[in-house]
């Protein structure tokens, strides 16, 4: 067991550096995300447990941490937990990712929203995973979804606010893989797999960066040998180029890469899409950010239903975000089919990518304060310092001088100044920079 | 049960507008704060099980959801529930408030913290109460701390910051009454009751508000006839003052107000420490802040050992902010004791008093598309107005205008233009103020 002070197992507290980094970052990416249109919303941290393991959650649902019921007589509680009775164990649980929330919002407040609805949600998700280097089981998400808009103005109004956030965020050299579930169901068909077999065979797909195309080839003849081969040929075909500079989503790149695809109608529709996001974001995205098509890109769940993307940035070994259109899952709640696209930014994996900019804004103080100093006088000195736009702090003179410098330093104060008993005008301080703080001088 | 698609019993959707009200009031808050030399820290969301049981949360604990161990054996899960052992069911807990988890973090990060530690914690809790009226099962709470300082600083910078950010709410007529567990202690000790009762009796005082003097003296003479009649004595000569306009927190006043309490040795500490905090603070709270002296204040907690305080406005049945002293909390994980003291803004009450401002910013613009307008030409404008500084949406032109036009003007976009197939430019775009919205003209 851990130490009893730590925080609980695979979960992490943020020291005051880690926050304003977190928050700088957060801040950036709600900003780019309204000022492209979106609103934001916020929905309970938990949902009801049927809900959340209603099959739309994939492995993730088996990874929620669930709610013991309350008020319950411990006989019942027994009896329910020997029969393995989970819903009467638990009622509620803790989302594990923010779409399965978002359907439940929208069809419960789809009167007070406008018929295509655009949401930010920037908010903490939780999975019960075995902790490992950079997976958490509290983490934060950053997503936008388009709700209500069954053309591709949606996937590119996603991919486009999603480039600019991580542009706005400096990070460089940002790849958006791009793929249509239809142009994947498509190549199984005429691989010829049986449609019963296409979402085990995705789920094989989906290995290919693990396991290689061998290995791919290798599980999926359990399936269909003849298949199994010809989608091997096609896997060899596009390899070198998916090696190398990736394969442009263009009509003509998309046709080449994959001969005879278009002569399939499910595939062609597919193909057409992900042609119209090519042309209509060719230009339209910030600099260096690629989209590129990938006929490989399966996205693990099991919901969407045409057009997926995954964003790779150089910096991390894993996608740094990814989405989706789902234009079924909110027809569960409604009873109604609506379109949904919806594109997430792993926070977790983009803020270790990030470099803060200098400290902007008011310069922040700290006010050294000999011991004979009146609080009083303190107060007065810091609520007037504060009142012109500076961030202050009140520390005590010790012993150690040089020790509270590089601390204070260190903590983000650009300036110190020194108080001695009777000064009560924040105009008679002197204003001090500290290491790589502002010129020296009075304070404005 | 209600309808599948509602949030969970006691909890709460925000729709945009909420959204982006609460923000703007935490933002408000976490501007002060940051300001006053305050920094923000994150803890996880949950904390073990036995750390919210160890008695520090008084009836919150109750009130804590937990969380269902994972991976345990039907079989043991039943065992557990039978003998009713909650930890063997539960391993995890939501929060039930800020201050466990902050001493928490404080005995785990000590080392990299400075040695007078001023926090803020803007963060949400869970309590399984009853749902009613203004009271959620989970709702935000936004605390600063500081631990480390033993003096009356701690206090002044406390209610000084949290004061600025009440004013800088808005909120007008906040009064902040102010009390010290010693002068209670005192005061008890004085009417007679044994030490031994202090605690039980003081939650019997606690109910003032609810009960009336008659009510807790009745209810105390179960503990001391005698000492329940003097205690009386004393509530009925304060009653008429806390009536009026209260107590003024001067040496004087409180002096006058219970007479002969400094003879107590705990409770002439208590009225030092409560003087020199209204002389300190005396003309250095904003404007339409008042503090006052209340001894029947007691604040629920068992955990305070000096200062109280709790903030009133007249726009809430309840208080709207609170906290105290806390001396011996940390030391309880440490094994050391750490001073500490905490002030505690109420969000939920707050956010419900605060007026929005006039949005400032750039202008939301909606652009209005002819059907036939290209999708790569509608992107180019758009990126261009974000690009400007705008916030951007893009609305199909729809057979009813105007409930178009009156949607997005309450949604709070302040001007329309209209774009046609072929347009390409910015700076071709009509700017056309909605109701309420900027003069017409040319986009900047």
């Amino acid at each position: 067991m851990a130490a009893p002070v730590n925080p609980p197992r695979g979960m992490r507290d943020f020291l005051p550096a880690d926050k304003a980094r977190r928050e700088h970052a957060l801040g950036i990416i709600r900003g780019v995300y309204r000022a492209h249109g979106f609103d934001e919303i916020e929905t309970p941290v938990v949902e009801d447990y049927a809900r959340l393991h209603a099959g739309l959650g994939g492995d993730n649902e088996k990874l929620s941490f669930s709610i013991l019921k309350r008020g319950i007589r411990p006989e019942a509680l027994a009896a329910a937990a020997k029969a393995g009775d989970a819903e009467a164990l638990a009622d509620l649980g803790l989302r594990f990712d923010l779409t399965v929330p978002l359907t439940r919002f929208y069809a419960s407040h789809r009167a007070e929203l406008p018929p295509v609805f655009r949401s930010i949600q920037i908010a903490p998700v939780w999975r019960a995973e075995r902790p490992q280097k950079g997976r958490y089981r509290q983490f934060v998400q950053a997503d936008i979804d388009i709700i209500g808009e069954a053309g591709p103005l949606a996937e590119m109004e996603l991919i486009t606010a999603t480039s600019q956030a991580l542009a706005a965020l400096g990070l460089q050299g940002c790849v958006i893989r791009v793929n249509d579930r239809r142009i994947l169901f498509g190549l199984l068909e005429r691989c010829g797999f049986a449609a019963d077999t296409h979402d085990r065979a995705l789920i094989t797909v989906d290995k290919l960066d693990k396991i290689g195309a061998a290995g791919v080839v290798d599980e999926l003849r359990e399936i269909d040998a003849a298949a199994s081969e010809r989608l091997g040929e096609v896997l060899a075909a596009v390899e070198p180029a998916l090696a190398g500079e990736g394969i442009p989503l263009t009509r003509s790149a998309i046709a080449a890469a994959l001969p005879g695809a278009a002569e399939q109608p499910g595939a062609a529709a597919g193909i057409e899409n992900l042609a119209a996001l090519g042309e209509a974001l060719a230009g339209a995205l910030p600099e260096g950010v690629e989209l590129r098509f990938d006929p490989t890109l399966v996205r693990g769940m099991g919901y969407y239903t045409g057009t997926i993307f995954e964003v790779a940035h150089p910096g991390s070994g894993s996608s740094v975000g990814g989405g989706g259109r789902y234009d079924g899952m909110v027809g569960r709640f409604l009873g109604q089919d609506v379109p949904a696209v919806g594109f997430s930014i792993g926070f977790e994996r983009v803020v270790d990518l990030i470099a803060l900019p200098e400290a902007s804004g008011p310069e922040a103080v700290a006010l050294i304060a000999d011991a004979d100093a009146e609080l009083a006088d303190l107060l007065a000195l810091k609520r007037e310092l504060v009142a012109r736009g500076h961030r202050v702090r009140i520390e005590k003179r010790q012993k150690n001088m040089k020790a509270l410098l590089a601390r204070v330093a260190a903590e983000g104060f650009a300036a110190i100044a020194n108080v001695r008993a009777g000064v009560r005008d924040a105009d008679a301080l002197e204003l001090r920079p500290l290491a790589g703080g502002a010129a020296p001088g009075r304070l404005p």
